[in-house]
């Protein structure tokens, strides 16, 4: 039997999950140049509202449907549902969805068009991610042959990092990252504490992001489990941080906030 | 019988609206000139201190007092009452007010005196808002007749609206909004980045706003009605930040990261 | 017995603390100038990693452990432990240990090198804090002759500010603070609406930080004391912040926006 509890507890970690949209909105205009900056934060906040509608539209049908043959859904699409249940699961990963875009938001910061990057995130969100997803949170041919995914680390974050990847190969370096000669020019950050900010307000929602994966906590169990994911999302992000840290005074001999900050995020990452 | 995880909810909701102030002064810091900024800040942070001291002192009892024929309350002043339950109520109902007041200083930014300001805060949370609240929250004449509002739109955001339209007929545009032949010249926000961390953080905000509106969760029916909350309120703030972008591209010719932060504003409170 | 309840609402506070170190990064960069902003942002977030990492290895045990004679902690070092509650226990507390330790950053912002502030940093969570702790939270001597701090303020506030203290009496004023003839010279904050929402954020976290303490909330009565924390917590800020506010305008002839932002903390660590 479903408990309110778990309701109460998905559902505050859903919304920790979107406050992460923030934290990769200052971080990522943050750490691009000044100009740049209304750019960056239309992007992400553009990219959001994109996600969230397309998936309710097309990606949560093609993810959570009744699936065929366990390659892709195939009902539920306009949300039509009269479970309740549903709901639920809908705002978390309407959440989760739009993360995948949004890692992918950072990678092409300050050499895409807005267009063009949206245009990508309608793809994104209404087929590859939902797609791949119902492979697995779906019910689909990838978990019957025992994948487990907990939080969504290969689902959400290597999904939009291989997206990433992608974009960046095709569009190549920022205009001015590399001299005539190949010499590497470092881009400052413009504003190193809202990038800070950003780090602190990512940390923050990925307690909901692993967290919130148990989906449960409405026995005494469930909730030391959850505990537990929380002791080590913080020590990850903690040891990132302090690993980066320590790292960039011995390769660069000074301290670096960027890779500290960076540090941080790639702990957390590979906790998830 | 009230449980402990109703309690538990609508004060975790309290503080979600409570993070609401800190997205209206970003968003409102953003926007303005540079020159302005710390005056608003400051109308911002003294206007929600202001709001929680009289709402103490006089609004909470005038708003939830016993009813002087469905008029007004006339006891709990100075907060004096013995029933632990109208702790929770208070903290829930003391971040409503001061987002009533701090609606006004949204639309009075750059053009009104602080200390004026101040004074008009004391008079909106002592006497406006409390006394038109009795009427329908308070179980006053408006609620005899029939009339439901369920989150506040009418209550809250009505009611601040109302008092901010009357500030800007009397104070008149911005200094410099008008050319001498009547042309209008845009005023750029000073810092995007902080105003669209500020929409973030007032759509975060919103979801205890509609979601704690419930006051309940503890069953499975309350909890999944919370949850359909949840997803009305994103999907209204996603649907209102896209048309406005959209709307923009094809009016203006070109993405306006203002307007699709206010279409997602507009979104959350139509769906309130 | 105890609770998921219990669970689920100390590990909300912990998060809620947690973010209390984005308020004090926003505020002690907002506060500082231009400069210094990157070294502020990095010594916060260095000493964040740090003070956990360093918690988990020694300060655990040190504070938490089997005591001898009531002085310090024997074991749990690296958290080796087989007890599913000091998952949640440890959560809350390291982001307590941590506030201890950024309470210090503030009061030596822009006069201490980042290296020797770690060091210092590693000596204070590693030893000076939870030492005192094990006194009293750790069931030591001080407890046992009736000391009680519900919330933290000897444990956390007082520590962090004695630490604070020595450093600034170490470290003597910013560089050109004074002038030659010991006249003041004022140094304004170099990005107030940041510091603004560090205070906002500080508030917002705070309320885990006060309501967490009471550890449960799985019974009315337990909840309704939380929502009278809640109460209190507010009513103690609002009152600082407009207390603050009046006293500068009183005493300097205008309203000041650093005092206001002082104000609201000075209300909430006495509240504590």
């Amino acid at each position: 039997v479903k408990s309110f509890v778990d309701t109460l507890w998905v559902i505050d970690c859903a919304i920790l999950v979107f406050i992460m949209q923030a934290g990769f909105m200052c971080m990522e205009t943050g750490l691009s140049r000044h100009k740049n900056s209304i750019n960056v934060a239309l992007k992400n906040a553009a990219d959001f509202g994109l996600a969230v509608v397309i998936f309710w539209l097309f990606g949560f049908g093609l993810m959570f449907g009744k699936s065929f043959n366990g390659y892709f859904g195939t009902d539920l699409f306009f949300f039509k549902t009269s479970q309740a249940e549903y709901m639920t699961y809908f705002v978390f990963q309407a959440m989760f969805v739009a993360t995948a875009a949004t890692i992918v938001s950072g990678a092409v910061a300050e050499r895409m068009k807005l267009w063009s990057f949206l245009l990508f995130a309608v793809f994104m969100t209404g087929a590859i991610y939902p797609l791949q997803g119902s492979w697995s949170w779906g019910g689909g041919w990838l978990s019957d042959a025992g994948f487990i995914d907990f939080a969504g680390s290969g689902i959400v974050h290597m999904c939009g990092a291989a997206a990433a990847l992608a974009g960046v190969l095709l569009l190549g370096p920022r205009n001015g990252k590399y001299g005539p000669n190949g010499e590497i020019n470092p881009i400052q950050g413009s504003n190193m504490p809202l990038a800070t900010l950003g780090m602190f307000i990512l940390w923050f929602g990925w307690f909901g992001f692993n967290g919130g994966s148990e989906l449960k906590l409405s026995n005494v169990d469930e909730a030391n489990a959850v505990a537990q994911v929380f002791v080590n999302t913080n020590m990850a992000a903690a040891g990132g941080l302090i690993s980066a840290l320590l790292l960039a005074r011995v390769m660069f001999g000074k301290a670096d906030l960027t890779m500290a900050l960076n540090g941080a995020l790639a702990g957390l990452v590979s906790i998830t």
